[in-house]
């Protein structure tokens, strides 16, 4: 077999295989699918054979060939919930909070992300994508080779699709891929105070129908003759809506009528549920079958288990009570008891979690989640990427698999884990091609 | 004025200046001296000038000029605490912990401290070197242009002089600049279970006069002509002595015996104290006049005030609580309105904190411990600097203090601690040579 790419010798290669591209739920997100002295063969951007090292040298004749030696071979992080794209920052917010100040209380004052939102809302496209770029560079450093990122800091028809845009033409140039989510849901506007019905008007009748309008036109010029890609490969506007249902932003009857409008134009699902006070929004994932329930910090038990049932991906995002100095954390042992499928992101935003880092978010799930190494690394590869709805092609080393690829410079997965604060990638192929480090 | 580096026009100029060598406590440490469009000039690797970047460029003819327009410029990062130099892992009982067992069960058992004593002893000098020196290139890269690094896994004598040897020879061809400190106290070894006292008296009547009796080898023969060098510069075999004062460790009166010992040889004094039980480190520390007592998690309210009133800096290192997954941190607050000095440090070590990065352990002590980032900034710096006794020439960016500086990719300091695990490090410089990174 001839192949551009043989990575060869690893001490460990983490398959993550799963059976029928599906996540990894309950007990089976202890099985890393480990081969010892492992080998990963990859042509036209995909896997073609995995194995150990012995077999594939025998059979794969490699135009390129790594050495990893001693070294730990993984599939690519993906990053399944980020608010990747603003302006400005909040430094001075975060000065404030470790004085005392609340989330909630800074945001009840016009700051936090109405903050963020007039920043955003004054920088030009091309100010956006620069402010965003570095970040782009430093996720993929640190081996995020597919990440979800959100809108929700323009807040207008305008601004949002300015954010739209500003992903897209980001995806254009940066190997990192992106998966756009738009969340016009993310707070109500200032223009709109106590108004906020409307606004949820605005959103259902103005901004769903136009994103969706565009995503339809992506998909009727699209390339189909293309035939290295998956139609689900297309670039929409957006491929998810996410609402914020907490107090003080959308209720969980304002977030049920923005999610049903989205689900009726096609758009999969997400939602922000239970970070600050359990208002139901975990139950309306399960109820219209979202694809992710993301933060569940404070979710009640039975509704934990409901979706642990079901098969809404329930992300964790340690980052944000880690970046508020806050003791409550996702209750993730319980999830993963109860069967559940659970994913890990930074998070990555201006007001609670700027951290671009998934083994700092490993590192942390183990210690403040007490996920096992192996389980974090599942929640942060696999399950994540079936919570961006790209679990076919991503977050595993299977065959036919994109060739998202990590070398660490670790004899040990569970030094993913073990060490931290620092970044252990050495290396990051996107679809087989070297995109940061070194070999 | 002749320089042979003019770094300008850094967006924030962090000088940490203090008075007299003297470490800032209480409300001082709020202050990190910020000149604004600041510029720092550097001739015979010490600092000649520092000021506004118009005055120094109108009078500084540089050989060498770095501008750091929107950057942060500021001293490098001092470890005041690491046990750097040991041989291989304990990621399986990183595992272990993370299902519940405590780090002093896993010690009871035979884990933990000892089970890195035994890959220690059995490694050779070389090979301690080699495993170690990937570590420094990594502390270096996040900022860390000088360590304090203990012994404390050899525990007989001919082991301890191997872990000090390896730290000379680290010192000798690595730009980090490492402070040697004595720990033969840091466990009771296996060989001696039941007799602890007939350790302690190794470690008084063997270890400690062999030890100071090479540091006054190491001084007579060091070379005098070499005028660059305070004789404070000189390379001891060990500059201080540690214990580990804690329940199953040494008891308060070993502790004393050790550390009276060792003060009568010369050595300065740092203790382990209060660690996971209140036996009363930190009272024996301020009455021996240590230099730092260290941990402090658990210090009972009057002696953290007896303390803060002392001259002894004291050092908290949040990487081990993290690490352990624990909630209960160093009283940081307290002990600065008390009006003491503290100094942040990794901790670095294979069992509770495999942390090499400061900018994370900032990071971390601003969320964790509810510092100010300046606070953090003049712990990480300056007073852990005087932590290990190199208060006169390292932590701050003043006249004739060495030219240890670096470059931050930050707009402000205060995101060295808003934003979080990742390294912001764009550039060091050690005594005014570029040594990792770019500019």
């Amino acid at each position: 077999m001839d192949a551009d790419l043989l990575i060869h010798s690893a001490a460990q290669l983490l398959t993550l295989a799963a059976h029928g591209h599906k996540p990894k739920r309950g007990a089976a997100m202890s099985d890393l699918g480990i081969v010892p002295d492992g080998a990963v063969a990859v042509r036209g951007g995909r896997i073609v054979r995995v194995g150990p090292t012995a077999e594939l040298r025998a059979s794969v004749r490699a135009t390129r060939e790594v050495d990893a030696t001693g070294k730990v071979v993984m599939p690519g992080f993906v990053d399944p919930h980020t608010h990747l794209v603003w302006a400005g920052d909040r430094a001075h917010e975060f000065e404030q909070r470790v004085a005392g100040a609340t989330y909630m209380e800074i945001m009840a004052a016009g700051g936090g992300i109405m903050s963020t939102v007039r920043a955003t809302r004054a920088a030009s496209l091309q100010d956006l994508v620069a402010q965003t770029r570095p970040r782009l560079d430093r996720m993929l450093a640190h081996g995020t080779t597919t990440a979800e990122a959100k809108t929700g800091y323009g807040l207008t028809l305008d601004d949002e699709l300015k954010l739209l845009d500003a992903i897209t033409l980001l995806a254009e140039d940066h190997p990192l891929e992106l998966v756009p989510t738009f969340m016009g849901a993310h707070a109500i506007p200032e223009e709109y105070g106590g108004r906020p019905g409307a606004y949820v008007d605005l959103i259902v009748e103005e901004m769903l129908p136009t994103i969706a309008h565009l995503n339809y036109r992506v998909a009727i010029t699209s390339d189909e003759d293309d035939a290295d890609y998956d139609y689900a490969d297309y670039r929409p506007a957006a491929r998810f809506c996410d609402v914020f249902c907490e107090e003080g932003a959308f209720s969980v009857e304002q977030s049920r009528r923005i999610l049903t409008a989205a689900k009726k134009l096609g758009l999969g699902l997400k939602i922000h549920a239970d970070e600050f006070a359990p208002l139901g929004g975990t139950q309306l994932a399960v109820a219209l079958r979202a694809t992710s329930a993301d933060h569940l910090v404070c979710t009640p038990p039975d509704q934990l288990q409901a979706l642990a049932r079901s098969k809404t991906i329930g992300v964790a995002l340690p980052g944000t009570p880690f970046g508020l100095g806050q003791k409550e954390y996702t209750p993730a042992r319980e999830f993963i008891a109860a069967g559940g499928a659970l994913a890990l992101a930074t998070d990555l935003n201006p007001g609670t979690s700027w951290c671009e880092s998934m083994p700092f978010i490993v590192a942390l799930a183990c210690r403040a989640m007490r996920l096992t190494p192996a389980e974090a690394i599942v929640a942060a590869t696999l399950n994540a990427a079936h919570a961006v709805g790209l679990g076919h092609k991503a977050g595993s080393l299977e065959r036919n698999k994109e060739a998202d690829i990590l070398i660490l410079d670790l004899p040990d997965y569970r030094h993913l884990a073990y060490q931290f604060g620092g970044n252990p990638v050495q290396a990051v192929f996107k679809r087989g091609e070297l995109v940061a480090g070194k070999v």
